[in-house]
C-alpha cells in the first residue's frame, strides 16, 4: 500500500507487525519526478507528493527498468527500503528496489516546476497555470485559502449561521444596471450576479435569521489592476435583528481572529514560505473602528508625515488604505481598521441611514474593513422599512415598478438587518503578501484571459 | 438582551444570578407573527424565530400600544415574564409586558405562510419564493442542505482532500459543445462551466492529489421534469492515484453514510416534517455495486415481475433506476445502488477504458450511484495516458488542437485518477421524498423561471 513523504520522514510508517520505518523492506511510494540527479552511476530523484518531498535512490543494481526514461514531472511509482540519510531532505531517503512509471511527462517543459516561482512572471504562471501550480510555493496560496474558506464558514456555524446556495443568473443587479455579464438564457437576458445582495436579505427574512455564502461573484470592470478580479469568490453574511453595522463589525472581527488561528495552526509552513507572517488572533479585537471623516483626516495627517504633504484625502483610495492601514499599525499593533459611517452618496440604495446630528441623515450604518493596505470587505445595514426604502428609491434614480422583489422581501415583515461580503481571493493575498490578487485565484478571469 | 424561542422552552434562559426562566421578569424576543388569535379580551399571538415558535400573551393591561395594528408576518420585538402554560406550543409562554412592530407586513399577503406546505402548488410556492421561504417546513429543507454540504466536506477534509474553487466561464464545454449557456464576456463569448471536470482534474495532477470542490454548474438542457435544473450545486470530488471506479465507489459510500449520520444528528426534525427517513449510516456499506448489463438484467426481470412483463431495458432510464433501487432495498436493505462499468458509447471521451475479456474495450471504469429511484451521481476513472487520449479522441469527433489544455494536462505527468459529482439538490429531494427536485433550489432556474 501506498503511504505518503510526510509518513516516512516522520517515521509513522510501520507495518503490520509494529516494525518502524527503517525496519521495512517493502515500501511504497508515488508521486511527481521533482527533481533529478546523477552521481557516481547513482541516481538521486526527489519526489513530489501532496505531503512533501522524499529522496529516491536509484542504484544500478535496482530493477529498474524504466530509469533512463525518466522526465521531470513524470509520474512515478517506487518500492524500496527507508534508510537515514543526513544529506537528504529531511534526514531519510527511500533506497529504491523496483519503480514504474505511470505518466511520462514529455522532456520540455514550458515552466520549470522545480525552480523559484519568484523568477517567473505573473503571465507566464498564469498562462501556463496547469503546471505552475505543481509548484509547491504556489500551490500553497491554495491550502491556505481552503483552510480561510473552511474557517469562515466553521466559525459562522458556530454563531448559529445557516450556508445557503443561492441562483448566480439574476434578472438585474442589486448594486445598479453597469458591470454586469450578460448570459443568454435560453430566448432571453440574464445576468450573472454581482452578489448575493438579494437571496442573503430574503433569506434572513425567511427566518433562517443569520446566513452565509460562499459562490463566486462578477464584475464587469474593464480596469486591469492588481486588485481586481472579474470573477471572484465571495465570502458573504448576512444577519438579522442588529442595531448597528457596529454589530456586524465585531461579527467579522469574530470571523477574522478564528481565520488567522486556523491558518496559524494549519499552515504555518505555507504561511513562511511567502516569508510572510500571520496576525496574532488575540490583536484582531484592537483595531480600531473610525468613521468616514476621521478616517480621511487621519489619512491627510499620515500623507503629510510620509511624503511632506500630499493634499488632503476626499476618498478612500488606494493610497489612503494604505495610509490608514500603516496608522492602524503603528497605533494599534494590527494593520487592519475599520471605517464606518460612510456618506450617502457613496454607498448602495439599500444602505441604512445615518444622521450625525445635523438632521440631514447623509451618513449610513455601512462600513470597511481594511487589511495590510488592501480593502477586504464591504459592509453595512440595510434599510428593512418598507415606506423609507419607498422613499429613498428617486434619489437614486430608481423606480418601484423596478424592483417589485426587492420591494416584496420588505413589505411583508422584515427584521432590521445587515451583512457584509469578504473577497477571499483579497484576503487571501493579504495573509501571504502576495503581490497581485489574481496569484490567489486558481483560474483567474481578467479582460483578456479565459484560459485555461 | 434577546433570546430565542427554544431558549425559553427548554428553560435554558437564567439571569444574572442564577434565577430560572421563570423567575425572570424582562425576557425579550423577537420574530414573526405565526398567528394570531382574539379570545375574550386576550391576544394570543405564536412569534416564529430562527429556533421554533413561542406563544405571547398580550392582555389590555400589558402596555403594547401597536397591538391592534400586527399582522401575520409582521415582525415584533417583545418583553414578558415566561409562564407554564400546557396548552401553549411547548408547555411555556411569554406574558408581555411591552411589544414593538419593527417591521409591519401588510395585510393581504399573497402566500399564507402558516398554512400546511402541501395545500400549494410548486409554482405558487416558487412564485412567491420570499415568502413561501418563511414556512418552517419548507425552509427546513435548507437546512437539511446546510447539512449535506457541511458533512459532504467535513468527510472529504477527514481524508486528505483540499477544498477548491474554480472559474465558471470557460471557453467551451468538457462534455461536449452542446448544452452550455453563452456568456457576453467583454469582446467575446465564454461559457457557463457544466461541472468543473477540466479543473478538478488539473488540481489532482497539480499535486493536490485529492479535491473537492462546492459550486454551481449549468445546463442549458430545454426539458422541464421534476428531476432537472438549468442551475444546480454541484458536490464534486476528485482522486489520484486510484486503481478504479471501485476506489470512488468506497470513498462515495464514505461521503454518504457521513452525511446521513448528520442530518440524523441535527435535522431530525426536519426529516420528520417531510415523514420522511435517514437510511441508516451503517446499511450504506451494503449497497451493491452491480455492472451494467447485470443492472439491465436484473431491471429487466423486476419489471416483469410488477407488471407482468414491461419488455427489455436497454438504457437506465427513470423507470430503470425505480426498480434497481426498489430492488436494492429488497435485496440489501438500503434503495442505494452503484451500477458500473458502463459501455463506452454512455460515457464521455475521457473515461478510462475497460476490457471485459473480449479484447473490445467496449466497458468503461466508471459508474452511477442510485438512490431511492433516482441518479444522484456519475463518476469514473479518467483516461490519464496522453497517447491512449490522442487515439481515442477521433472517435469522439474531436481534434487535438481543439482540446490543448486538457491535453497539456496529461501531457506532463498525470497520474491514474478519477472523481465523481453528487447533485446536492437531488440528495435533498431523496433525503427529504420531495416530489420534484425544484424544492430543494432555494431560487430554482428553469426554462421558464429566472426569478425571483
Amino acid at each position: 500500500m501506498r503511504v505518503l513523504a510526510k509518513d516516512i520522514l516522520e517515521g509513522t510508517v510501520t507495518g503490520a507487525s509494529g516494525q518502524s520505518s527503517e525496519e521495512l523492506c517493502s515500501i511504497e511510494v508515488a508521486g511527481w519526478v521533482h527533481r533529478i540527479r546523477e552521481l557516481g552511476g547513482i541516481t538521486f530523484v526527489i519526489l513530489r507528493d501532496r505531503s512533501g518531498v522524499l529522496q529516491l535512490v536509484l542504484q544500478d543494481t535496482a530493477t529498474v527498468p524504466e530509469k533512463p526514461g525518466l522526465t521531470l514531472e513524470s509520474v512515478i511509482w517506487a518500492r524500496g527500503i527507508p534508510a537515514r540519510n543526513e544529506k537528504a531532505p529531511g534526514g531519510t531517503e527511500l533506497r529504491v528496489s523496483s519503480l514504474e512509471v505511470l505518466s511520462r511527462a514529455v522532456p520540455d517543459l514550458p515552466y520549470q516546476v522545480n525552480e523559484d516561482a519568484a523568477k517567473t512572471g505573473l503571465e507566464s504562471i498564469l498562462d501556463n497555470r496547469t503546471l505552475s501550480l505543481r509548484n509547491p510555493k504556489i500551490r500553497s496560496i491554495f491550502k491556505v485559502q481552503a483552510t480561510i474558506i473552511e474557517a469562515f464558514a466553521a466559525y459562522l456555524r458556530s454563531q448559529d449561521f445557516t450556508e445557503i446556495k443561492t441562483s448566480k443568473l439574476v434578472a438585474g443587479g442589486t448594486e445598479g444596471g453597469t458591470e454586469l455579464f450578460e448570459v443568454e438564457y435560453f430566448d432571453r437576458k440574464v445576468c450573472l450576479a454581482q452578489s448575493p445582495q438579494f437571496y442573503k436579505e430574503t433569506m434572513v427574512a425567511s427566518g433562517l435569521e443569520r446566513v452565509f455564502e460562499i459562490a463566486p461573484a462578477y464584475r464587469a470592470e474593464k480596469h486591469d489592476t492588481p486588485r481586481h478580479l472579474n470573477e471572484y469568490v465571495s465570502l458573504d453574511v448576512e444577519m438579522g435583528f442588529i442595531d448597528s453595522e457596529k454589530d456586524l463589525i465585531e461579527l467579522e472581527k469574530g470571523v477574522l481572529a478564528h481565520v488567522f488561528e486556523e491558518v496559524l495552526r494549519k499552515n504555518s509552513n505555507d504561511v513562511a514560505a511567502w516569508n510572510s507572517t500571520v496576525p496574532a488572533p488575540a490583536l484582531v479585537e484592537k483595531a480600531p473602528t473610525v468613521p468616514y471623516d476621521e478616517a480621511m483626516k487621519i489619512a491627510t495627517e499620515e500623507a503629510a508625515k510620509s511624503k511632506g504633504g500630499a493634499g488632503k484625502f476626499f476618498d478612500i483610495n488606494p493610497e489612503a488604505e494604505r495610509l490608514l492601514c500603516a496608522w492602524a499599525g503603528r497605533e494599534h499593533g494590527i494593520e487592519l481598521i475599520f471605517v464606518n459611517q460612510f456618506p450617502r452618496r457613496h454607498r448602495p440604495f439599500y444602505t441604512y441611514p445615518l444622521d450625525l446630528g445635523d438632521g440631514k441623515a447623509a451618513s449610513t450604518m455601512s462600513f470597511d474593513c481594511l487589511f495590510r493596505g488592501l480593502e477586504i470587505t464591504t459592509g453595512g445595514k440595510r434599510q428593512h422599512d418598507y415606506n423609507a426604502f419607498l422613499e429613498v428609491l428617486p434619489r437614486f434614480g430608481l423606480k418601484p415598478e423596478d424592483m417589485e422583489n426587492y420591494l416584496a422581501l420588505l413589505k411583508y415583515g422584515c427584521p432590521p438587518h445587515g451583512g457584509f461580503a469578504i473577497g477571499c481571493e483579497r484576503l487571501t493575498q493579504k495573509i501571504l503578501g502576495l503581490a497581485n490578487v489574481k496569484e490567489a485565484s486558481l483560474f483567474p478571469r481578467d479582460r483578456k484571459r479565459v484560459t485555461p
